[in-house]
Formats: C-alpha cells, structure tokens, sequence
C-alpha cells in the first residue's frame, strides 16, 4: 500500500516524514539515541492499543471516533520512532513492536493502566497528551534531525489530544454530579503514575541536546494543569507516587496482558507471512 | 468538539457533508427511506465495530493503522446514514446505535461475521468493499439529495477500501503455499453470504430512483471478483448461500454478542451524561 503513495521525504527538522522514510534513509542513531526513541516510541504504541479498545465501545458514535484518530495518530508516531530506534539493530518496526519481551519495553506505566470508565481513560488522556506536547515542543529543536523532524509532526497532532482531553476533563467536572465524582475518581487512579513521566536518568543526561530532559518539562506541566483544574473546580489528588521503572523494563502486570494480545498474530506467523 | 470545525454545509449532491450539518437541516426522510438509511448505516456501523478489533492486533503495525483507518471511515459513514435515518422518528444517532434490539438492526449477516484469521477478514472486507463500491456509485444519482451526498463522500473512501482489498488478496493469494491456502479457506467462510447483498425485497422496490436496486450491482460485481480471481489464480466458490433475512432483523448469533459489548456503556448511562 505504500508504492502508491511514496515520496523522497528529506529528513530535515520541521518536515514530517513517514516511517518508510527513515527505513530507507541511511541515517542511523547511535544505541543511545534509539534507546530514548524506543521510550518514546513504546509509550505511543501501549497508549495506541489501550485507546483502540474503545473504537465502538465509546459512550457516543462521534466519541468512537475521535478516540479512534487519537489511538491512529499514536501509533503513527510509534511507528515512526521505533523504525528509526530499529535502524541501530538493523531490525524492523514489526521486530520491535511484536518480538520484543515485558522487560525490554520502554513505555512508562501510566500507558499500560487499564481504561478503567470513560472518565479513567480521560484522566490518562490528559496527563499523556499534556506530557507529549510539552516534550514534541521541544524535541522540534533537538540536534538529531529525525527525532525532530517526528516530533515536529507529532506535536500537531498532540495538541489536538490535548484539546480534546482538556474538553471533556472540563465537560465531565461541570457535568452532573455523578460525572463529577467520575472524573475526579479517574484523576486519582491516574495521579500515582505522573511522577514517572518526569523523572531523569542517565541516559537522558547523556544525550543532553539531543533528548528533552524531563525534569525540565514538570514546570509547564504543572501550570496547565493548574489552570484547566482552575476552570473545572478540580484539585490535584494528594496520593502517593506508584513505584515506576518502566524506562529500565520494570512493568505492571498489566502490560503483559497487553502485550500477549498485541503479539500473538505476528509470533504465530513469524514475519507476517504465513 | 464538534464546535470548533462547525460549518453551514448544504446539502447538495456530490458535497460532502457531516453527521451534524444532516441533524442540524430540516431535510427529513420519509419512513421508507429511513428505513433504507438504516440498511446502509447498519452495514458500515457492525463493520466497523469488527474491524476495530484489529487496532494493535494486525500482523504489521502498517496494517494496524490501515485496518483502523477504514473501521473509521465505516464509523463516519454509518453516523451520515444512521443520523438521516434517526430524523424520521426524532431520534439521534446514538439512539439509533446503542438503544436498538437486535432484531432492530437492518445488517447484513455478512459484516457480522466473525473476523477469524486475517485472511478472512480480507475475504469479508473484499466483498463488501466491492459491493459498496457499486452502491455508492449509483447512489450518488439517488433522487434523495442527502442520500446522494453520503454516497459522494464514502464512494471515494470506499474506493480505497476496495483497493487494500484486492492488493492483500493478490498478495495473499500470489504469496506462500500457506498464506494461499488461508485466502482459499477465507473465501470460502464468505462466501455464504455474498448472495444475501444482492437480494432485492418490497422496500428497495418501493423506493425506485431513490435506492440501488441490489440485484442491479450483481453483474459488476462479479466482473470485478472474476477479474482480480483471475490475476489471483482463484476460485469463486460453489458454497451453498447461508440463510440471511439480515435486513428483515433476523440475525446469527454472532450479533447479539457483538451489539453487547458495543451498547454496554451507553446503556449504563443513557445519554451517556452519567
């Protein structure tokens, strides 16, 4: 299906480029530079296959379908920075995506949390699509020329996420009370897993210039949160942070589940071939 | 979120338009005709909750989008047709999807056939492709100028449904002696329920110059398989016809199944405002 739409993309910060780009260029990270796309890459993808599930399964038909685009646009950006991350193991998207154990996932735990109601997946929404475009805001101007030019796609398409989240955040807190008492039930399952998103290692201290540190997103973080619960006469929940290690390998047993569902067609027939 | 992207369009053939300009006219059906809408909104609708499934479960993470992107396009079609058909009775759309029976929907029992491997869901997604593809381009002549503009806008995506279709069914086909033998298997599992689309009853009759006569798309429709079957080295095959009655409400079991998981949340909170 690609043939048909094919096109020389040059790979220069600010001009998208679709993931059969970057398989076919002959730029190569470095291990490091794919280690952090594949966070970056894993988060997408984990988020893309929880939103999926509610393709039909929304509580209106316009719902469907704007989670829908969102669960789309993710994996468009997983796919992206996992076929650039593969380039340094000369591997494929579909190795990384469908060959890779629990352990070897990057993705944060707050993805891999279940759906939970509605007012739980908008309360992940959210705190994801918040942390996504205040980091593709800045990885725009990283010294990798792929990474920037995925995240300057990629933060177009966020703040989208992001308005469509702060909307129902905003629809469901000033609702009736029982969509109230919801959504600040969603924010208090959720809260346990923000912390994570911000914390720095050493591999993103090594990669200064070309990763976006994510202590120093926190800031920007707290402020439109602070703002929006503001107007939706919310408060941020005071509970304690959950244990984290999803950027070392270390997951929920959710993930796993997730996993197993996500992997079993291509592990049954190996290259998808048959 | 519709707000944003408002906009006055009229309803004009060959124009596109949007479930909310349709709910927004005061064009409205009459029962037959709606009732005719419903046929076609059905199809797309329980199409599109099976083809949802495979968001993240697809051999490849192109695939994944692929597939998702016509389960969205089903979704977007089912919402115009599902909308006219609502404003007959002074209902909405999600009415019409979520707080219906099943002997209430007008589908045919092909689209909810189960999704088995992804050979047979190529198989399904063949036919009924193709036969949408021959509705909506006679329907885009339908004296229902609201008919005639759904058709406008879905016979081009549609169009590229067809497309993906018939290049996995070569691809399959053409491929290794197993992936053949699943297309083979696929076609087969189908096949049943190819004749039912084509059935012409007292309504379609009724509606002359509004509805496509179903029998009147057989012809192309077999020139088109027997064509692609040929650059295939495939069989049509000689299975006995299922049943049917899907547009009378008489349904497999499969459905019910099916209009559960999809109804669920909208009927815990009706008007899905909690």
């Amino acid at each position: 299906m690609s043939e048909s739409n094919a096109s020389a993309t040059r790979i220069t910060p600010g001009n998208a480029l679709r993931p059969e780009d970057i398989a076919a260029s002959d730029v190569r990270p470095s291990e490091a530079v794919a280690e952090y796309a594949l966070r970056l890459g894993d988060d997408a993808l984990i988020l893309a296959q929880r939103l999926g599930w509610w393709i039909s399964r929304a509580p209106e038909l316009e719902e469907d379908v704007a989670l829908g685009n969102i669960a789309l646009d993710q994996i468009g950006h997983a796919r992206s920075f996992l076929t650039y991350a593969a380039r340094a193991w000369d591997k494929t998207e579909d190795d990384l995506a469908y060959f890779r154990g629990e352990d070897e996932f990057r993705s944060t735990h707050l993805v891999e949390q279940p759906n939970g109601d509605f007012a739980r997946t908008i309360a992940r929404q959210l705190v994801v699509s918040q942390y996504q475009f205040a980091l593709y805001s800045r990885l725009v101007s990283s010294s990798d020329a792929t990474l920037a030019a995925i995240a300057a796609k990629a933060v177009k398409e966020v703040d989208y996420h992001r308005d469509h989240a702060r909307q129902w955040v905003l629809r469901l807190a000033l609702g009736t009370e029982e969509s109230r008492r919801r959504m600040i039930e969603g924010l208090i399952l959720t809260w346990p897993y923000v912390g994570e998103l911000f914390e720095d290692d050493s591999l993103v201290k090594e990669l200064e210039g070309t990763a976006v540190l994510p202590s120093s997103l926190r800031e920007s973080f707290d402020a439109e949160i602070h703002g929006l619960f503001a107007e939706a006469d919310l408060e941020v929940p005071e509970v304690p942070a959950a244990v984290g290690g999803g950027r070392r390998g270390e997951h929920s047993e959710h993930l796993g589940y997730l996993l197993a569902e996500m992997q079993v067609l291509a592990r049954e027939h190996p290259g998808a071939t048959w």
